[in-house]
């Protein structure tokens, strides 16, 4: 099995580093957080003296290495890799991929990068806070650039589902739009309602709920962590902000003119209940050839249609996808 | 103990019948729903045949009567009471408090009233979604109008407290303006965030994990429910979302012109942090004479402040709250 080396030992790439380990890959770490190492070691993992160490390790053994520092030392960490492991298997595990992808053409661009994003995580960080666990049945998008082989897309995809995940391949610009809607507006409107709530003083505080309690939630993490993906993710989220800022004034319009919020409040119910269906109905499963032409493009293309990657072969990738339900047309009578 | 006569045996009115034979109570329902009617008589309730039924013998009894239907059926409701028991000690389950208090005045005015709203729930409905349990430990404010007697407020409160809440006295206004806040804006934040996922298709589905499960959870309730609360507290909710449009509009031009989400993240997790202190500090206790003029004004103004009502005795009521942290100036050293 491919050796990995994770560079940054946080909540993720310490539960990478554990994860790998739990798969019986060889793995190794570096991290320059002094208390992250000390707990690593301590839990019986093997944390070198230094990333540059950790690097040249990577190039001696082929290792896929795995980027998990934080947003803001991405751009020190790939001029590191450029200089000791030029042509390395290279992922990572940063919340938003487009600006990923420009910093790898831009300061390690012979690397083999396909790029990682796991949907997991909880509202603390550090080494302590991660586990082997993490990933098990959690989606790990795998994103596919136009600098991305095919073998450096499997290798990421390899870890994840060795991790316990399952893949979601996709192109980068398509995955921060998504994760600005489904992940970075959830941060942002959780601090927002958190400060209405605050406003209201403390009988509010008295009398917050668990409608209060979970739509707050996101917003008990590190707030500089929550910066570095919202503000890393701007454009995409800026686009999310506005669609919000656009149905929360209709909402207030409605309610103030002919006071009803029954648009707003029903087609978020069925909006809701179209991710998380009551019944969900037996996943399809498609079979990939990956040494057919056009591989990439047409994982790409089933990820962005809603499908995962459930198992990965020599030649062949299976993904599941809920069956496309009749539209309304269909299941109409014909009125023949 | 005091009879209890509750009329609407949903998840709320039903789980209050629960209770209160859980505590030893006399007590018994109706419902205009066949179903709920059916399902409690076959757990071994008393249900009996109509309303007017149950208010007659509730005015026999002199027990107190817990209204617990749609906010849209209660006018109806409150027109029995003042035909069958016009006199009766009377509360109620319903999210908005200051037109309860309007209704009461204006269509059973010889009632002896004090409004109920326990902050608990799920997100099913009906009879069998309830329990027993579904207060205990749950906050359960007990309003105080112009026209509400001390009298009043101690019956509703002490059956908050035998259902196992414990009680927030505050004014009708006050109550409504802090659940906007804390209840009512929750729910439509996490309608809009579904619609807005949604809007990302189907990768966006893929890719939504906690914070985007967690930050909608509350509109998977029944929208008509959901309607019925947030419709009727609309003053209070329109300033809500007023504010919330103003700190989302701000964090959006923050975003657009500097890229900076600080100050909205910063705020958003310091106000969570005061909703949710990692080491709660041992709660001071208060007792509030019941026999004193101007008891009502003292526990209107506990609760207001923060405090719960945790005991009841024939002249005393116990209140718990927070100690009031030191402020800055206190804590720092005075400089001689």
């Amino acid at each position: 099995m491919r050796a990995v080396c994770v560079i940054g030992l946080g909540l993720i790439g310490g539960s990478v580093l554990r994860a790998a380990v739990r798969s019986g890959r060889p793995a190794w770490g570096a991290t320059t957080s002094a208390e992250d190492a000390a707990a690593a070691r301590a839990a019986g993992y093997e944390v070198l003296s230094s990333t540059e160490r950790a690097l040249e390790r990577a190039r001696e053994r082929d290792a896929l290495v795995v980027l998990a520092t934080p947003l803001p030392a991405v751009g020190t960490v790939l001029r590191e890799v450029n200089r000791h492991a030029p042509t390395t298997l290279l992922t990572d595990v940063v919340s938003v991929q487009e600006p990923m992808h420009d910093s790898v053409r831009e300061s390690a661009p012979a690397a083999r990068y396909a790029g990682g994003h796991p949907m997991a995580g909880t509202d603390r960080s550090g080494w302590e806070a991660g586990s082997a666990e993490l990933f098990d049945g959690a989606l790990w998008a795998v994103t596919i650039g136009g600098d991305t082989g095919l073998d450096a897309w499997r290798e990421a995809a390899l870890l994840a589902l060795d991790c316990g995940a399952r893949v979601v391949p996709a192109s980068p610009a398509e995955h921060d739009a998504a994760v600005a809607r489904v992940s970075h507006l959830p941060h942002l409107l959780a601090a927002v309602l958190a400060s209405v709530g605050g406003d209201g003083g403390p009988l509010a505080e008295s009398l917050a709920a668990g409608s209060f309690r979970d739509g707050t939630r996101v917003i008990a993490t590190d707030p500089d962590l929550v910066r570095a993906m919202t503000e890393g993710n701007r454009a995409a989220l800026l686009d999310a902000l506005d669609d919000t800022l656009g149905r929360l004034g209709a909402a207030r319009g409605a309610l103030a003119s002919t006071g009803s919020l029954n648009a707003t409040l029903r087609s978020g119910h069925q909006a809701r209940a179209g991710f998380y269906p009551a019944e969900p109905a037996e996943p399809v499963r498609t079979t990939v050839r990956l040494d057919a032409g056009h591989a990439l493009r047409r994982l790409r293309e089933l990820g962005e249609s809603g499908a995962r990657v459930v198992s990965l072969a020599e030649d062949t990738a299976v993904a599941e996808h809920r069956p496309v339900p009749a539209t309304n047309d269909e299941a109409a009578p014909s009125g023949e």
